[in-house]
């Protein structure tokens, strides 16, 4: 089931958990990247903008709105890119029927593409997309062996 | 053992496979990962300089030599910075005892630290750029759970 949690590092740490069921294996992880993915996207932009804050010793209410709208833009983001790329991994692996680093490279192959196109590239830059895709989901595949 | 296998799709598959033993593990993971994500990155080279040619029909020595140029570039760039995430996160885990998210989440801060360093960037830009690494190598151990 989809679940995301967010834990502050405030005094009393408060702690949100969402829980939602789509009703497949296929939306369930979609929907779980894209949450996963996007709380980390969203806290990194939280990180960067107390550190902007603390080093400029300021903090104002247009500054917090800004982050706040820097945390939508990115968390959607990675967890668009992220909720494909799990979707996509998903089907490669039920169309392939085997769990190998192959499934990442199709898989990112595919949300390479599936991104490229949503945001309105040439044909020719979507190929390319597709294969920067497939180059970083593989990479990222290996490194998880390594470590 | 570090060890790495390049794979092509050419009649006969050449098959070019290395093996070093640099005597400590965190050395030999780390150069693992300079082999591996290196090897990655220069077939996405060679993958995309090989659509541009077949698109517009024409190939050409210069050509060749440039794609040869950007594939070593690249490898050696991506294997550095999965060279260092590596040994990042092999020592933390060994300094925490454990093994978890949190150990990519330090590993990433440390690599990017290490790579704004040494590509001598400013001390705000340090921090910023550990902050992004830390929230890329804990959605790329996220992603790697969900899949």
């Amino acid at each position: 089931m989809p679940r995301s949690s967010l834990t502050g590092g405030l005094i009393g740490s408060p702690k949100v958990e969402v829980f939602v069921d789509m009703g497949h294996p296929f939306l369930n992880r979609t929907f779980d990247g894209f949450l996963k993915i996007g709380t980390v996207a969203a806290t990194s932009v939280v990180a960067e903008e107390t550190y902007h804050c603390v080093r400029k010793g300021s903090i104002s209410k247009a500054k917090v709105e800004d982050a706040l709208k820097k945390m939508c833009k990115e968390g959607a983001y990675w967890g668009a890119v992220a909720g494909v790329y799990v979707g996509m991994e998903y089907g490669v692996e039920r169309v392939r029927g085997t769990r190998d680093w192959k499934n990442a490279m199709l898989g990112g192959a595919l949300t390479g593409a599936v991104i490229s196109v949503a945001s309105n590239k040439k044909a020719d830059q979507i190929v390319i997309d597709a294969i920067k895709g497939s180059a970083i989901a593989t990479a990222a595949e290996f490194l998880n062996y390594l470590t």
